[in-house]
Parts: structure tokens; C-alpha cells; sequence
């Protein structure tokens, strides 16, 4: 107990005399300072600080997601952790800004002394996307070098442990897979779906036939809808269709992850359902996020290099803006919008299911 | 059903004709054209618009709350509003940034066209006031004149109903004190408390007098914060005290809402305080939102004016920044921090009341 | 002088009565009344009055550069109009945020409403790109129907008028063309660029092949960057391949512009040229803004819609992506960044023209 | 030239060794590790690395202008580097957001392990503060305990020299009242821009009295507002009143600076002047984002702590929301604005006084 009153400063805490005594500045060490330098190294070292804290948090989640088992208030504690990541992120990207006020001719007075280095070498950003599910396979190929010859053994060997670890993805996955709502009692979400699906879609294509009203062109539309509408739902109503995609690499949630999804999603308003839709929600919007940073961060590098090659020796914006795209994880829960149906063809929940997915408090009380 | 298909365009569905055709330059009426202008109407006309929207999302939330039950699934929903009117307000607080673009001599070449309008006629944004909670006698009172030579007979008509009615909030302290498990079978959560914070705080004042190792500047430190905790603490013992408090005007919910809202912050965890606990962070955010805007606010009219007098004869920027600390509403849930102690303090919950804040479905389960 | 003085309140100058009665929820009239359609409609309107805001400053901008000659003064009121509309897209993009608390779910409840209503057709957006630069045939195609269904008679003649005008880009081209310094005296500024360009690649090449410390693969990564280097430099120096690329498609601004451009560029540090530079600056903020918004615009109609077709019967998603690369207007100018060379290569200016390049205010005075 | 190409990696340049190693949490330490204390870690030390960079750009400007002569090439760089001060200031507001994902109940978990550091130890702040122009007299006295015993010796040294040499607001001041346009051969400033005044309060004085149609309220306001208006103008053409109130704290720049910042707001249109006026609005616009941290940050200490004494023994919440205030440098600048009139009453410059503000380039050339 009385260690607890030990005596700290500020500088000492927060070990300044390290942080603050790490710029070195190589146009210095040259004999040539430029004045921008300076900026150059402390936005990457704040990057690398946040990096810290986003995997710091992330790994907290996944602790609590690879118990076989996850304690409803532990979501709650999830959602809060991806909280702070999102809003990390949106500082990530809204920070370009700064990097934005060094113009290309400050960064052609030292650009020439950082070789080879490259933002591609951050390890921290590496663990983070094999972190959350980017499989190495799935990368868009880096055309400098392997893949060998950027991080240290040692590193190389976190990385590798790291993929054939369970990636946040697949503990989401897993998750998922658990929901024990999809079947319960006489209750069969599927297929009671499918039928609210089926009648939805009947209605619709009657309406457009009788609605004599309006235009050719706009019923043709709604009509070329309607059959895509139908082409969508079609592949969740299959089971055989998802896997051959998860084959190729489309999808990349099981089919019984991808109807839990889609159940969290529709009944987000039952009690127990609405954290696990808030988790969700918060998974989307870190992807969103980093496909964001990506663009920004591509758009940033092609107006302050142009054309010209990195220092990595990367092709610089095309490189980073095809990443954008193809380095998402959580796609498929993007995706589940395509599924949703208006809450007026929602099937109901029989009543001793509802009361599953309430809490034990009594209803009767006035709370 | 048929009716549903009728067509519409993007032009008249958003009745582009009234909006795009509602900004009339006055300068240009008086043959003085002010290029900026144009600017000053159209920011006005989207601050008056997120007005309309912020007012359409608080009272469909007060409307929620003003029956005698919120049912869980509506606090989901309140909390999804109230995040709504968050993100509003943010960019209320940066779009400050555009009408700074507007320089104090731009401004000059159309302000004399303006007199005798000013802002604080924006009847929505009292409403919101009012709404939220602000009573006509903590307004900071302004300078100019009457209360009622601002808004038309209608308008004053609409703001008194209002005061006379619940405000957010009044509906929330109502809420907070339905709040049935203050008291549960033999647990009494202020007693708990109040035992634990008196544990806490002997072992403190114990810890300090026996640290002879930290620096006698350090110790008194010490205990002087120990003392004003106590003080605090004091102030949440006594109900009379509290309700002194009340009268002086210095708090503003009553003692068992108070209480009720520490329970909460403390006990978050439990999946039944998860969403209220979401809920009072929301109307905090709400309120410290509130008082950014109404800084940056005076900021700008600082900038812009200097010490001039508004348009509408106000002193502009003194005025402004007063209001920012003084029209606090939720300022008791703020204060509410004070009270907080280290979860290794905080009494533990009985396990039958812990079951009854958790959901009904079995915890057998693998979920 | 009198009629100056006539009064005006605060909801008639803004014409609150038009804007705020302008919300006609369809949802409502089809009796099935859906909250957050009201959010729907005024997020569209207030996009709709910024767009009126950025054009009014765009066309101000290009009504200041349509003149034979740009007095220096004018270019300060121009970058501050740009850095206007850039702090209002700043806005139109962070306010993405507010539209994303609608959930699929929720957007369900009248999307069907709103057929065959589209953000396509926003007239003033289309005005936007046109004034802009963008031209009709380097438009990604747009699926459902030929641009004449879309809007009125009157609203293509328009746009065709437009079309058929110098644009903000062409205004910007012909400026930049006028720029009397690229041939000053006996000072050829394309020439002296080449040799110092020349004799930057020598040394370079040089310094690589006597590096022995340096590892093989960056020797061969260092020379690699040196030969594509030296490719895009060739380009600049023949006016044919040049002019080639403009014919393709592949460069938009004529060969003499964008030499002016490089000119600008590398000698901003001139009194003289500083105004241009900024001025230069402000475009590529504007047109980095718009693929910003143009992203993040995409994937909020991803997470909304998912891959469901758009109400306009666009594939949605994938359009709006592809748009945000090809609808680049200054690209350009980003491009000018491959050109730029250090300092200390920098070719000196005679002192002619330096003096030509600053102030009629005398040197020795002491401000 | 060789020792240019020396090779270096990403961890090695950016000296992660050490930045990534600088976390030790206390609760770790004293054995019961509190997860968020990471955060509060890390977010202090990015505030660190962002106030380096501050003073590394100040610090270039301070030396710039602590020559005898600006040259305008200067003004330039100088309003770039306070350009990227400013967009460093913004995010240390925005990610105060960031902080605030730490609830209270988080906080109090390690806050116990942390006394007595504080925020008022960091040296660097401190600096900018009095670099900036904060003198001691001026400061908010803080309760806890005197200056001395905060810093060590060798800090405290340098703040004293730091408070001993120029500081920006001093460097500025000098800077302004070499401005040799106040008085121009026969053209004298202030007595032009006396009579203009002088001319525009009577005409509205008249105008006024004339205007029948407009209600007696009214009137009397206008009346009101022309009489304070009077006041503020009578300062300024009272050099006594002047120096009056810059004894008494209540000014801050000398009377010859403030009328040559009148000037160039007045007539920043003149291409020499324009650079000048962009100056000194990013000097508010650093002034306005140091009042809104201090807001935003004392509105976060609330929210965490309620009324809690600070962990170094302040008041919390009063001591920073006093200082939000009290604190401000460029007061006199913001005010200036007090002080401007329309463009139709500006005195009209000399023809030769416009030449000398205006480029050596002939304004035959068509530029």
C-alpha cells in the first residue's frame, strides 16, 4: 500500500527525456539542415505512438474473444476499446493535414538521405493488418522486394505466429458461429426469412405490374432492380453458392457467420442483440476508417511525389490506392446490408424467445 | 400498396426550388452587391436546418421518455438519436471554420443592410434551450430589451408551453429516480457506498502518514485533496445539504436522481446499466458540445467584431462567453466524476440482484 | 442612404419560412411515417445550399481569370474564394458522419419512396464538375440512361452552354500560358532547367557507382529510381511526346502551362510568385478535396446499401468509386511534384529579374 | 557527396527503440495494471512531440523576424510555418476526443499512482507560452505552489531567459511600428482615416434621425450603437488613452503598432500589404486555437474529475477554464477589428504610395 504513494514527475512519468531527445536529423548529420525534417520525423513517431495504442487495444478485444466464451458486459468493454480505435483512426487520417503543409520542394531538400527507408518497413502496421485478418496471400504484392528482406528475423517470426494465430476476423467468425438464435425451439430464422424474402420480393413485382402510372423507363428500372434485388438473396439461400465464393476468395465469412450477422442486424432492437450490433457497427467503422487513411494517405504521397518512386522503392500512389480496396477485412459485414429486408417484412420472434432476449429484471417494475 | 410507386425527382423531393431561391442579398437591394453575403445567409440557413433536425431527434427522444416506462429497447434507440445530435453538433462547432473565411472588413460591406436582425431571434435555438432544460430565469439576461420583443405573440406562446412542461431535463431526473435498485432486498447502495468511500479514505489518510519517504510539500498536497474529497463526499451524505444546493440553485437534480446516476456510472458493467450509462455519456457529450459551440461562438463574434455592439445590440462576445458556462444543463452529471471511487473499492453486488441485471437467456449457453 | 436603414427580423432575412417548411416527408404521406427520413431530407438540402455557396465563389473566381489580364490583387481575392470552398468541402465530407447514423435497417423504412429520385440528379453538382473542367466524354459512364433523361430542356442548355465556355481548368491554362518569365532576356528558364536537371542525374549516377558500402539491392534499387527519373524528365523536355499525351487523354494542360506551372513551383520563394503558388495550391486542395468526398461518398452508400442497385438504378458503390480517380480535374498539377528538383540544384534567377519579381518599395527601407 | 547515400532503415531513423519502449505503466508497477493507463501514456506523449514541432516552427519564426528587416520572402515562410502551427493546434483539440473514450471510473483505477504530476510541469508548454508573449505577471496564479518549485534549476534558467529576450508578441510589436506608410510625403494615415471616420459617424448620425419609418426601439439602439462606436474610436485618436490603458494591462501593443495594424487590415488589398495582412490573421488564428484547447481541455479535466482537485494539487477545472481567457496573447490584434470601416469610406492612397506597394513587374505585361 504505501509503495502506491511513491512520488512521480511528469518528465519522468512520461520519460521525456527519451521521447523528446529521439529526432535526429540526417540533413543535420549532413551538413545541409532542413528546416521540415523535423516535422517529417515526429508525424511518423506520433503515427508509430498511435499504432501502439490501436494494437494495444485490439489485442484486449481479441483476449476476450478467444475465451470459448464471451460475457455480455465483455462486449461492452469490445465496443468502448474499438471505440477509442475509430476514434484514433479519424486523428490518423485528419493528421494528413499537417504532413499536407510540407510542400515537395521542402521534402526534396532531405528526401535524398532517407534511402531506402519507407513507411512499408513499420512492423507495428504489418501486425496490425495480419491482426485483424489480412492474410499475406490476399496483399497486393509489393514490387520491391520479398517480403523477407524488410523485417528482422525475429520479427518475421511474430508476423508468422501471428497468421497462424486466430486473426480478429476469425474470432469474429467464431463468434458468430456460437449465436445460438438461428434455430430455437419451432423457430427456424432461416427459413422463416426466406419466406419474408420470397414475399416481399412477389409484392413488389406485382405493384410495378399494376402501377400503370408511372414511366416505362422507371418500371423498367424497378423491374432490372428487382431481379438483382433477387440475385442477392438467391446466394444466402444457398449454402453450396457461399462456399464456392469463400473458395475464390469473395467472401470471407462462413455461411452460418454470415446468418448471424444478418439476425444481430435484424433484430439489433431485442436487448440482448444490441451490443452485439453495436460491436458490429464498430468493426465497419474501422474499416471504413483504414480504407479512408489508405486513400488520403495514396493522395497525400502522389502530391508530394508525383510520379516519382518511393523511397522504398514502391510505386507510391498506385501502390497505396490499390490497397484501399483490397486490403478491407470486414467486407462481408458491409455486405449484410445487401440482405436486409424493411422491418415491415421482418418476421416476429415467438414470444418465449423475445423474453430469451430480455433481461431477467421484471417488466413490471416502472424502469 | 400502389400508391407507394408513385415516381418523384431529386429536385422536388427536396423542394430545391424553395431552398435555392430563399437567399436575397440585401446589399444588392441597396445597389452595394457584398460578395460575402451569399455566404452569410447560406451558413445561417444550414445552421437553422440542423436546428430543425436536432429538435426533430430530441423530441422524439423526450417523447420516449415522457411515459411512464422507457422500455430497454428505447433507450437503445434514444441513445442512437442522442449520437445523432452529437455528430450535428460537431459540425456545427467546425463549420465555424467557414464563416471565419469571412473577413471583418467583408462583413462591414453589408452589416449596416442587417439591423436590426440578430441571432439570438433564432427562435429554434430557443426552443432547443428551453427543451433541453435552460429556464428563463438562469439566462444570462441580455442587454437589449424584453424577452418579448424578440418573437411573435405565437412564438412566445410555443416557448412558454415548453417551460411549463417537462424538459429533457426533468424527464431524465424522473427517469433516474424510478430507478428501482437503490434498494434492493437488504442491499442499500448508499449505505454500501457510503461505507466504502469512509474505508477508502482511512486507509489513504493511514498510507500518508506513514510515507515518510515522500517530501513534506508532497504530503500536505496530500492531505488537502484528501480533505476537499471528504468534503465532497459530505455533500452526497446529507440530503438536506443537497437539497440546499438545490434552492441556492447550484444543482439542479434532485437527491435520489443523483444517486441514482452514481449507480449507474458505477455499476456500468452490469448488462442492464450498460445502455442507461451509454445514455448519460450521450447528454453529457450533448452539453459539452453545447458549450464548445457557444465558445467558439463568441470566438468568432470576437473576430469579427471586436468590441462592436451585435446587430441585434447586444455586446456581442461578453454576452456570448457567459452564456457558455452559465447555460449548462447536465452540469450534475458531469459533477457526478466527483463522486466516483476506484472499482477495488466498490461494494459488491449481491448475486441475486447481479442475475436480475443480466439477461434471462442462461448463461450455459456458449455465447 | 436612408432606405439603408430599413428594418429586417432574423426569419425574414434568412426567409426561415420557405426553409424550414421545405421538409415533406413521403414516408408520412404514405401513412408509414419513418423517422430518419426527415434526417435524409436535410442532409441533402444542406449539401445542396453549400453547393450554391462553392459555385457562387467558383464563378466569382472565374469571372476574375475570364478578364485578358489577372491583376495581382485579384489573385489574393482568388485564393481566398478557393480556400473558401475547400474549408466548405472540408465540411461536405466530415458531415458524411451524420449521414452514417442512418443504418440500413432504418434507410429501409422509405427507401422505396424514393424511386427513381437520385443524387445523380443534383444539378448543381453537375454544374460543379462541368464549370470545373470535366468534360462529357471523359465522364465515367453512367448505366441507366442517357444524360438527357435526366434533367430539364432548360438545365442541359445549360450545362451545354457551360460546356461549350472556358472552364475553371482552361481559365487556369490560359493564365498560366501568359506568364511572361519563362523568357526573360537572355534567361531561358526551360534551358538552364535542363542542364541543372542533367547535371543532378550525373551526380547522382556518380555518387551511386562509388558507393561500395551500400548493400547490391539498394544500388540496384537507387539506379532504377534513377532511369524512371529520367523518364519523366524527357517527357518535360520534348514538347511532341507532350503533346501526345494531351491527345490521349493521359495530361489536360498544354506544354507552355505546365512549364509556367513547374516555373511557379520551383521559384515561389519570389515576391512576385508567392501569390500563384498559393493560388496553385489551393486548386489541388480543391480537387484532393473532391476524391476525398467522392471516396468517402462511396463507401457510405457501400455500408447503407451494400451492393443493392441505387435508387437511380446505378450500381451504386462501384460508379462512385471508379469516379473518384477518373473525375480528377488538376491532376496535372499534382504531376508537377515529378518535376521539381532540390534547391541546391535550382538554376539562379539573373538579378534582373529578380528585382522584376519583387516590390517597388525600396530595399532599404526598413520594414 | 558519398556519405549522402549512407543507407538507413525506418525503426533506426525514427529511433522506435526508444519511442516504443517509453511506456512503463505505474499500475503495472504497483501490481494492478489498469488497461487505459497505456492511453494516458501515450496521448502525453504525442502533446509532447506536437509541442517540439510547435516550438521548432515558432522558434524559426521568432529568429526570422528578430533581424532588423523582414524581407518579403520571409513574410512568406513565416506564414507557412504558423500555417503548420495552426493545423497542429487543431488536432490537439480534436484529439481531446480521443482522451475523453477514458471514462472517469478508468481514470480513478491508476490516477492514485500518478501524484503529483501534473500537466502545469511540462516544460515545453511553458515555453511556448512565455516564447509566445505570456508574462509571469500576467499568469493565472496557480494554488498549488510557486514557480520554483516546479521546474529544476536548469529549467527555470532558461524560462527566465526566455522571458528576458523578445518574445513573438514583442517581436511582432517592433515589427509593425517599422512600417513606413503611416506617414507618406503629404498622406498621414491617421489623420485621413480620422476625418473618413469622422465623416461616415455623421452621415449615419443623420441618417438616423431622418429615417421616420423605423420603430423608436430601434432608433435608440442605433443611436446606442453610434455612440459606442464613437468610443472605441476616440481611443484610437488619443495616444495618451492609449498608453493609459497599456499601463494598465488592458493593451497589450504600443500605439504605433496597432495603427500600422489598422493599416494593413485596412488596405491589405495592396499586393505589398497582402502578405503582412495573412500574417497577422494566422497570429489570431494560433491566439484563437490556444483559447479553444485551453476551453476544451478544462471542459475534459470536468468531465474526468467533476470538481477534484488536479493530481498536482490544482484546482482542476477553475484554474483552466480562468486561464482560456486570461491567457490570450494577440488580444490588441482580435480587437482591431473594433477599429475598421467600410471600404466605401477608406480613404483612397496616392497614386505613387500605390505604385511603391505594388510589384517592380510592369503592369503593361499582361499577367
Amino acid at each position: 500500500m504505501d509503495k502506491e504513494l511513491s512520488s512521480i514527475h511528469y518528465d519522468q512519468y512520461l520519460q521525456l527525456q527519451k521521447i523528446l531527445k529521439a529526432q535526429h536529423l540526417r540533413s543535420e548529420e549532413f551538413k545541409k539542415p532542413a528546416h521540415d525534417e523535423m516535422l517529417f520525423i515526429i508525424v511518423h513517431q506520433v503515427y508509430e505512438l498511435w499504432f501502439k495504442e490501436i494494437l494495444h487495444d485490439l489485442n484486449s478485444v481479441m483476449d476476450l474473444f478467444s475465451e470459448g466464451t464471451v460475457e455480455e458486459a465483455q462486449i461492452g468493454v469490445a465496443i468502448s476499446r474499438l471505440d477509442r480505435i475509430v476514434k484514433i483512426q479519424k486523428i490518423l487520417v485528419d493528421q494528413i493535414d499537417i504532413i499536407e503543409t510540407m510542400t515537395p520542394l521542402d521534402f526534396l531538400d532531405f528526401r535524398n538521405y532517407l534511402l531506402p527507408a519507407s513507411g512499408f518497413q513499420s512492423f507495428q502496421f504489418r501486425q496490425l493488418e495480419v491482426s485483424l485478418g489480412l492474410k499475406r496471400e490476399s496483399r497486393v504484392s509489393y514490387t520491391q522486394c520479398a517480403y523477407s528482406g524488410v523485417f528482422s528475423d525475429e520479427e518475421q517470426e511474430i508476423l508468422n505466429k501471428l497468421e497462424a494465430e486466430d486473426s480478429m476476423l476469425q474470432l469474429v467468425e467464431k463468434w458468430l458461429e456460437r449465436t445460438p438464435f438461428l434455430q430455437f425451439e419451432r423457430f427456424d430464422f432461416l427459413q422463416e426469412y426466406q419466406n419474408s424474402v420470397m414475399k416481399m420480393l412477389k409484392r413488389e413485382e406485382e405493384a410495378i405490374k399494376n402501377a400503370d402510372y408511372i414511366s416505362e423507363h422507371e418500371k423498367n428500372l424497378r423491374i432490372r432492380m428487382l431481379g438483382e434485388t433477387n440475385t442477392y438473396f438467391s446466394s444466402i439461400f444457398n449454402k453450396d453458392k457461399h462456399e464456392e465464393k469463400l473458395k475464390e476468395g469473395r467472401l470471407k465469412l462462413s455461411y452460418r457467420a454470415t446468418i448471424s450477422a444478418l439476425l444481430i442486424n435484424l433484430y439489433r432492437d431485442e436487448p440482448l442483440l444490441r451490443q452485439p450490433f453495436m460491436f458490429l457497427q464498430k468493426l465497419i467503422d474501422m474499416d471504413e476508417l483504414l480504407t479512408t487513411w489508405r486513400n488520403r494517405h495514396a493522395q497525400m504521397v502522389l502530391r508530394t511525389l508525383g510520379q516519382k518512386i518511393g523511397t522504398g522503392g514502391s510505386s507510391g500512389y498506385d501502390y497505396l490506392k490499390t490497397t484501399a480496396d483490397r486490403h478491407r477485412i470486414f467486407y462481408d459485414l458491409h455486405n449484410v446490408s445487401t440482405l436486409l429486408i424493411p422491418r415491415s417484412f421482418l418476421p416476429e420472434l415467438p414470444e418465449e424467445l423475445k423474453r430469451k432476449l430480455d433481461f431477467n429484471f421484471s417488466k413490471q417494475s416502472n424502469k
